[in-house]
């Protein structure tokens, strides 16, 4: 909890979640845990999911009727995939209270940012996009946890015209969920997070679909090890999420992955050219930052 | 142990192990903790990497003097780079005794094989190619551990010529290791090694290397969070190690690579085109064969 620094966020009366899934079942179990929300409602499409997180005591009710479901709630999570935001937030914007905030956990930003341009004209001036940089592979609220955004970052992409109360309010739930809040500019975010996250989970999606299709698919999978689990831990998230995610970011994507091919094509021919050298450099210069970052994550 | 179906294995008198390392230094830790071994000596470019390895009792000696360490050896285990081993066994060659036994754990097998050839004309009958499919990204004598082949695989790739006598003590060391011992031929060992583990290798430092040359590297690597760890783990093995498994496993490497950037290439077309099908059904087709490789893993 790094709240104490802050003026204590009042307590929220009625928070709707809007697809309750790892994000979204995460966030509900560490804002009750906080003591910061007094009832929660969740809403998503799939009633086996919602009648889980009630037994789990994920949320308190549940209603499949989105405009019911957020009638009267003061903030709403949004952390469906992001393919669907303008649906979401085309349904829920006549039924909503008047001064109620807006946030998301959506992995791309500059596309909720226009889907809420597409939907409302201008962006709402409560509406604080943001996106927790925490997750796993696995999905649905089972997979949630209360813990799941401990010392992790958060990133909200506030626009200019945004509440500064409403960016406040959102802050200091992801604080006491024990996140680090950072703002950044979505295109930005954008940008950053198509190389850290969009692009690794692109690559790794396609190695494993390419090995499926080798004629020693079996042994290949029967001879893989730590490394190979570890390197393709990413391939068994969830396809649809991530067929939004690589959509609504496409083209920061498109740009870091033509560099990526473009390095890998050099990197080709340095071994078909068996100049070990190049490997060396290239691998080393790797090494080197991957060895950093690692340590600067342990400080 | 899975060795209790087997005639037991006679004691080895004086085990060499060149190159003490993650994988020679784990191999005599587990070979001395099963009792197999009564001398260990060790041999290496690194005297503090030597002096370490005595220190932690894992060799009982050491000789920077390669003719010298092997001299009075029943078993020669080369735990060196893939591309040291032409060297180490013309250096080997003349000092070692008749009917030792040679084994290694080089990530490549054919060229391995092409070396012993290059040196002794025909590939001794006392040579028994192996590769513990097992290993974590740290080296030198301080990452070893007596459990590494616990569980793991361990392929041998023994020729028409091998001596079974030969094949069956170094199967029994592996096996009172902890490890699972197949036979396969070296060629196919290759390519699917290829496969699972030097073509992710290759992607995932290139991938690093590639991110360090972004404006925002430094965010970037700030706003990485577990997915990116764990896909970018192997990026943190020894760059000179992978220098010469690649080169050394050329030509399965650049076959594999090629049918992968092809692969990438159409899901690249598809992004562009906004195809959300075409990417939801290859990263389904991922998920699917990666999510049953831990299943299979874990039973």
């Amino acid at each position: 909890m790094s709240s104490s620094n802050t003026a204590p966020v009042n307590t929220i009366e009625h928070l709707c979640i809007i697809g309750v899934g790892l994000i979204g079942g995460s966030f509900a179990r560490a804002v009750r845990q906080a003591g910061l929300v007094k009832r929660i409602t969740g809403c998503g499409r799939n009633i086996e999911n919602l009648k889980k997180a009630l037994e789990l005591g994920v949320i308190d009710d549940y209603s499949q009727d989105i405009k019911q479901a957020v009638k009267s709630a003061d903030l709403i999570f949004i952390a469906t995939p992001v393919g669907s935001f303008q649906s979401v937030l085309s349904q829920i914007k006549e039924s909503m209270k008047e001064g109620v905030i807006i946030t998301d956990g959506g992995s791309t930003k500059s596309s909720v940012i226009e889907a809420a341009k597409a939907v409302f004209n201008e962006v709402p001036v409560n509406f604080v996009p943001g996106h927790p940089i925490a997750g796993t592979e696995n999905s649905g609220v089972e997979a949630s946890f209360a813990t799941l955004y401990q010392d992790h970052r958060v990133i909200l992409t506030p626009l200019e015209q945004t509440n500064p109360d409403a960016i406040n309010i959102v802050s200091q739930l992801w604080e006491a969920a024990g996140a680090k809040v950072v703002m950044m500019d979505a295109h930005h975010h954008d940008l950053v997070l198509a190389a850290t996250s969009h692009l690794p989970h692109l690559l790794a999606f396609s190695l494993v679909n390419t090995l499926t299709t080798l004629d020693e698919k079996q042994e290949i999978f029967e001879y893989a090890a730590g490394g190979f689990r570890d390197f393709t831990r990413i391939a068994s998230s969830d396809p649809a999420m991530w067929q939004d995610i690589c959509l609504a970011n496409k083209e920061a994507l498109l740009e870091h992955l033509d560099h990526f091919c473009s390095d890998l094509k050099q990197l080709r021919s340095a071994l078909q050219q068996g100049d070990g050298d190049f490997l060396r450099e290239t691998f080393t210069r790797a090494k080197h930052s991957r060895d950093d970052f690692i340590a600067n994550k342990n400080t």
